[in-house]
């Protein structure tokens, strides 16, 4: 158990495994600071959900960052001319944003200097990644490296920690764990099409894995699906 | 020389050094995609300068992207209920912006994807920084692992590499270097104060450094001072 006012940033995207990750660490003792970022996805479902993730989960404090990544395109979860497929298919998906884990943590890395935190908590998972090369064990250590340079606490003998307690978890581990905590999933959004709502779509690759998720947890998945 | 058709992507901010090097880029043949970031500066007279560099410079495109860094406050360039101070002081200055080059490279890179470019410049600088933690070489070559990590090209063994070609230049040498590739320094900005028409304060440690650097390079000034 750490120190109860050891404080923490906690990227919060409103699916399941960033709430997962928020009450992993809340369960480590950390004060939580949840930072979401609004980078031009589709819709608002996700941040609607990141708001209700954050109270429940106890944050301190939860900032949504507007990041206009559309500017520079690229992704079909930022861009409306390219389609998000239906079918997982081979290779990195086109639903990749392109630095998209390397821009998140380095506004984590900022916000955390402000508050005098030294510890960064992710969930990306190097298991159900579909290849973002960004959800990898060795770019989370590269990135903390990075982190101990690249700032003033560095400078003056901190060490920074990335936390990506998820990295190797299935994702049946992940909702175990999380629902072992108390994480309410009705709360999150998974779906890369959700509507205004949060009713998901049933049928893209995040949906898919969140349904098999819970079914080989052996968990009633909440989900409210439009199919 | 490059491959003319080599694309790199240019952190811009409309100072004197970032202006230096698209200068130097496009000299070594590089196809130049000039990036600026919008991040709550107190006034836009860095930005309209680095329109006009861009233009001047030959950049094929300049993109200006928004980043609210003001929701994560601590640096008197973003916060403005921290004061600017005129004198220098000691250690890592109130204007140091938290993670602010982590976060501008890691927008870079993600351009970079996005252009299949694997060529960022930036300006920063081991000499003058100021104490700027994120402006020594040890961290830009962290950023250039981090990049291979985190993105498609460097799983498909592309190699990115981050140029920082003014890194141990003093202000003299950057000077007349772009003066000697016909750089106008009067199209750009370097003031942490200047006001909507680019006019500079003349008092505060960017605008010393400047002045600095003109009379120690023997090139006049074209920088208009209020004082």
């Amino acid at each position: 158990m750490n120190d109860p006012q050891r404080k923490a940033v906690i990227l919060l995207s409103g699916g399941l495994d960033s709430a997962t990750v928020l009450a992993l660490a809340r369960d480590r003792g950390y004060a939580c600071y949840a930072l979401s970022l609004d980078y031009g996805q589709r819709h608002h479902a996700e941040l609607n959900a990141a708001r209700r993730v954050a109270e429940a989960g106890g944050a301190m404090a939860h900032k949504i960052l507007p990041l206009a990544l559309d500017v520079i395109g690229g992704s079909a979860l930022t861009d409306s001319a390219i389609d998000v497929p239906e079918a997982g298919g081979e290779g990195i998906p086109v639903t990749y944003v392109p630095a998209r884990n390397t821009v998140f943590l380095a506004l984590a890395l900022g916000w955390a200097e402000v508050l005098g935190a030294t510890d960064l908590f992710v969930g990306v998972n190097a298991v159900d990644y579909s290849g973002y090369p960004d959800c990898r064990p060795a770019f989370i250590e590269a990135f903390e490296q990075l982190a101990n340079l690249a700032t003033k606490v560095g400078v003056e003998g901190g060490r920074f920690k990335v936390h990506a307690p998820l990295i190797r978890m299935s994702k049946a581990e992940i909702i175990r764990a999380g629902s072992a905590l108390g994480v309410d999933y009705g709360l999150t959004v998974s779906c890369y099409q959700a509507d205004a709502d949060g009713v998901a779509c049933g049928v893209c690759d995040s949906c898919r894995l969140r349904a098999e998720g819970f079914a080989a947890a052996g968990i009633t998945d909440p989900t409210r699906y439009r199919v």
